[in-house]
């Protein structure tokens, strides 16, 4: 019996996933990621880890799929550049296929988790959706005709730096008045805290809404900001779907009714897209992961979290 | 010997094309459109008209390809919607069959010409790119691994209503401060007029570059919009290629050099697209058709104007 190993790596720790022959996830693991050379490492050693526990269960590891953030090539299966991770040309694949003697293949953790969505989660059906995934930074995953969006260069998604305001406040990237800087998790903490002057967290700032002026105005901006960003990029690729994922979508119906509100405003002469939650919630990357591994390996599994 | 029928049906005129086997336009047409079932008529007797043309060339027609402004359904070969000719699901691709008894293809005229850029024009051996036809409005199309985006209902490219100003100017559309605003033809000429007090087209306000500080001011704002619209566009699509087409491309360097300034400015941390201008100019669009009608008829030809 064959089964996958699934790797998501993030920021701060590698989530991984042992998948059944039957789609299902017999396993999980949680590992610190590190930085640079010993993130690299972190990814080899949890799919030694995976494998083995594999044996245990009497599976053969069909394939294993990686995902990271950064300029991810999957076809060379190397990590172009990851700021949070410290990488550069990376040779992620080749390395967890030495370390492993499994075939291994490397994508993008965002594009991955937009088309996890499609295949298994809130946008199931569908052709043409957005998936924005909102936490510390916002990123995006287009998806056209059931097919992700790479880019000429590797770098499209890049929904979080859409201008969305003249002269707006500045954003680590240099530009001004980002999506992100208003309507990440990050972003919303760092103008409460400006604004307020004592720190909250995206969850305590939602937890205020009605009670909190500061908490109130922040979240309005963070909604305007995003109906402006989700119109600009509908009028020009008329997705039918947008998938609201990451950390903030867990604010639920308070981020998802203002931003059904306002789009509908805002694109009065057509049909607004359906805004939804994300259904795979943080399982969304692992899942995607798995996904390519079950391409490489040849198998169409029905994937569940 | 086969030859094809290629029209491109505009607001004022339908501009008709009967392309040789080689690939060469060897007979041109221009009617006048009219408007609701007398523009539909206009459409089938500049196919009839052209089907005769062929048979003095000595050529039997293949196939024949319309491209229109507005909501197009291709498969159903019915435009949905086309504001500026009246029409309403109207069966047009039915109708031209009926009357020349020849296979019809109907297709969208911006999304054509966008094609026809990748296959002939300024465009040619780029996968990602983005052609913007700028106008009495500003329509785009968005060509990803090759293929033009359509949207979920057909309704791609919208990217003259793009907002690019917090509190814009007020556009047809109902919405503020849209691109077309700004940077359409049609735009330029009522801002000019409505600073200046006096009218001035696009072409003589592009003549006044340098001489008349209303006509600078309304050109810069002319780019700066672009700018935004594109930026925008490129941070979440990544085409390598921006094409100018439409009356405004033929201000040239004019247009470009700002352009192509702006965009380093505000995509500083990425590599921005290359910008060139429409290599097809006006023939862009009947070439889009004559593409179509190849292609249905099973024939790959290197068109050319």
């Amino acid at each position: 019996m064959s089964g996958l190993i699934a790797l998501d790596v993030g920021g701060t720790t590698i989530k991984g996933a042992l998948v059944s022959p039957g789609g299902v996830i017999v396993e999980r693991s949680v590992h610190p990621t590190g930085f640079g050379e010993e993130a690299a490492a972190a990814v080899v050693a949890a799919a030694e880890l995976l494998t083995a526990a594999a044996a245990r269960h009497g599976l053969t590891v069909a394939a294993i799929g990686v995902v990271t953030p950064g300029i991810v090539d999957s076809e060379r299966g190397v990590v172009g550049y990851a700021s949070n991770l410290g990488w550069r040309d990376l040779p992620l694949r080749d390395r967890v296929a030495a370390a492993t003697g499994v075939r291994v293949v490397l994508g993008h953790d965002v594009r991955s988790a937009g088309e996890a969505e499609g295949r298994f989660g809130a946008a199931r059906g569908h052709r043409d959706y957005l998936h924005i995934a909102i936490g510390t930074g916002i990123a995006a995953t287009v998806v056209i005709d059931g097919r992700p969006v790479v880019g000429s260069a590797g770098g499209a998604g890049e929904l979080g730096h859409v201008p969305v305001r003249d002269d707006g406040e500045p954003c680590g990237c240099g530009q001004l008045g980002c999506l992100e800087v208003y309507a990440s998790a990050g972003g919303l903490a760092r103008r409460y805290e400006r604004i307020a002057g004592r720190p909250a967290s995206a969850a305590e700032i939602h937890a205020r809404l009605g009670d909190d002026p500061v908490a109130d105005r922040v979240w309005a901006d963070a909604v305007a900001a995003l109906v402006r960003g989700i119109t600009t990029h509908a009028l020009v690729i008329e997705p039918d779907l947008v998938v609201l994922g990451g950390g903030l979508a867990q604010a639920g119906a308070d981020l998802l009714r203002p931003l059904e509100e306002g789009l509908r405003g805002a694109l009065a002469w057509r049909t607004p897209p359906e805004v939804r939650l994300s259904e795979l919630g943080p399982d969304a990357a692992v899942l995607g992961a798995a996904l390519l591994a079950a391409r490489a390996a040849g198998v169409d599994m029905p994937l569940s979290a």
